[in-house]
């Protein structure tokens, strides 16, 4: 596998856990080329990350080593695995922070609405990363970002093969599909995922699921017209399909975020207009 | 061409648009060596942008490739460019984002306060970036970052020529010059540029412009006496010409920006003392 | 010596400065490999610059070139000098900041509370950067970090001398370890050094310091048992052992310096429980 490593983690760049990584993977494989996808996940929350991996790590080429760490059982019984996909390597802890590795289908196994285990889905592999020889000792119980996962992606970026770090898993943990369900009404029930620099709010409604035509979208108390094809068109609040797929409101020229009131986690139907 | 692509955008660091940028380059080119000029610039303030790329692409080695990205008309009918100067090669839109490539006289050449168009200078060359096989297809409407300008600075890393890109345009958008003007009086008439982390409050006034011996800048109503050579030899408010040409008006160990209450903006007058 | 160079400034990421460093860096020498390890230095806060390089540095390979720059003094006669240990090369001005760099031992030496001029600890050598033709001329009065630092690390880099750069130096200016002391009933008596991302409250209480058994910190008026051996384990705050060895609080799931209204600073004494 290639040579390029991708970090996101919860750690931040004020502080000097990322550099740690770094210092240890370099020194395992002075060859690597280390990528930073985002250290601003916030603290802790795994949703966050999967959504950001999500967008990033399909543009990095095939055999890229994709590290995520946002960990909060960081020193207990869960698992530390690797992921093997059709198009590269996925190293961190099991606790559905690697899902954007995973296949739509096989999340949706999850059924509910949190992390649950799946079986690791076909054509995929697993493996637990327990050898002690590929961590960095001694291991400590609160930072394995730096003992165990960018040792695992530098061993790996050397050629290790995945079942060389342990065990195969034959189940792993999943977050169900960034995916708003449809209602009985045919409207699109769903949730705003992510706040970006601009104050675009990003929505988890899937370009492939919208109907056809104009939209309207309801947020905040607010119905908010679409979709708009470009940020520079639009007049006020509006509705457009971003660059990942998904269907976010903007307010070019300032922040969607601020002139709603809204953040994170607020509802959003989709309906055709009219 | 070399292989250093440098980025310089209004994206931000906790998103994933600039992983993403980085991502396509490495596919692309796994060679290319991507430096952070800055990310932080304020959402589509191309003028910050000009700043900061005038600090820093100077600084980096001949052939290196510059993309900037601070692009409210993304998708619109606005050009995607590249411009090939003596030292290297400048990728992005052409809304004068890039004009800290040109020289100081062709800016001029805009006139008044904004962003006009001006002939290509002499000894320059740009060309359209439109040629669909060196984009990432299918293009975005949002995020020419990483569907257009990312895939251009790749494959330029790689050898393509700036011509193979696209048609050779004969004007193309630029700003003004960070320069202030000269009153009739003789003084000095500018304004606050940029404000740093250390509240430095950084002034259009040029080196090359200042009266010999000692100065007087009037700024937020105050009188700052200066130059001082060094940060440690002043006590309170000073000014003094930073590392990039421009005076500055500083409060060692204390912000400038939060004494005065002045950030980006604020008039400046400087003369000659007594 | 290596090709991987480090970065620690209290320049921040949004700034030209960082980039400038890094450009001149890479005309030096194309093929360094340029690691930040903190921007975030709080302006011109070396002992926070000292706490984030010995958590950082040790997990580089050797052969590593570290540059720190917190630099109040820059062009006054503070010298700028390059420190060869037995790890790495070490550059950046004589005012303490490259500290992590040396024993505990020698850094005793400096006796009180502050930064004190130590003899050069035995099996380490130090230069001056004084010779103009590893210098980014002409060299400006206020960044050295880009005109100094920068190239002088570069050219170690390229495998030029530390002894070339300018006449050894036989003291060098050091900060105390950090340490917290004892008192007279045997307990520790500390401080807060640093409150990362997480809202942790990293102490200057060493492992090897720590009574064997459990622990009772007090700290802002209140009383914390530890050492819990993870974040997981622990319900509200507790006291446990960072991945660097010093004892921190923390307050899993949430922030302990919010819940204490506790940052850096703050004293702490630990004793043996009950």
């Amino acid at each position: 596998m290639g040579h390029i490593i991708t970090l996101t983690t919860d750690f931040g760049l004020a502080d000097p856990y990322v550099a740690a990584m770094k210092g240890v993977i370099l020194g395992i494989n002075p060859e690597a080329v280390v990528v930073d996808v985002s250290h601003e996940v916030a603290p802790q929350r795994i949703v966050q990350a999967v959504y950001l991996t999500g967008c990033a790590w399909p543009h990095f080429p095939p055999g890229s080593i994709h590290v995520a760490v946002a960990d909060p059982g960081v020193g207990t019984e869960r698992r530390a695995i690797v992921v093997e996909g059709a198009h590269g390597l996925y190293v961190g802890p099991d606790n559905g922070v690697l899902s954007a590795a995973l296949p739509e289908e096989a999340r949706s196994m999850t059924g509910g609405e949190g992390p649950a285990a799946i079986p690791v889905p076909q054509g995929y592999h697993a493996f637990r990363i327990a050898e002690p020889r590929f961590m960095r000792q001694p291991v400590s119980d609160t930072f394995h970002g730096r003992d165990v996962f960018a040792p695992a992606a530098a061993h790996l970026s050397l050629g290790v093969s995945p079942a060389e770090l342990g065990e195969p898993v034959d189940s792993l943990v999943a977050l169900p599909p960034i995916r708003a369900g449809r209602r009985a009404d045919g409207a699109l029930a769903g949730h705003v995922v992510h706040a970006d620099r601009f104050g675009n709010l990003v929505t988890d409604v899937r370009v492939e699921d919208l109907p056809l035509g104009r939209l309207l979208v309801e947020i905040a108390g607010r119905s908010v017209a679409g979709p708009a094809r470009t940020y520079a068109e639009a007049h006020g609040l509006t509705a457009l399909v971003g660059s990942s797929g998904y269907l976010e409101v903007a307010a070019p020229g300032g922040s969607a975020a601020a002139s709603l009131g809204a953040d994170v986690g607020e509802a959003v139907v989709v309906r055709a207009a009219g």
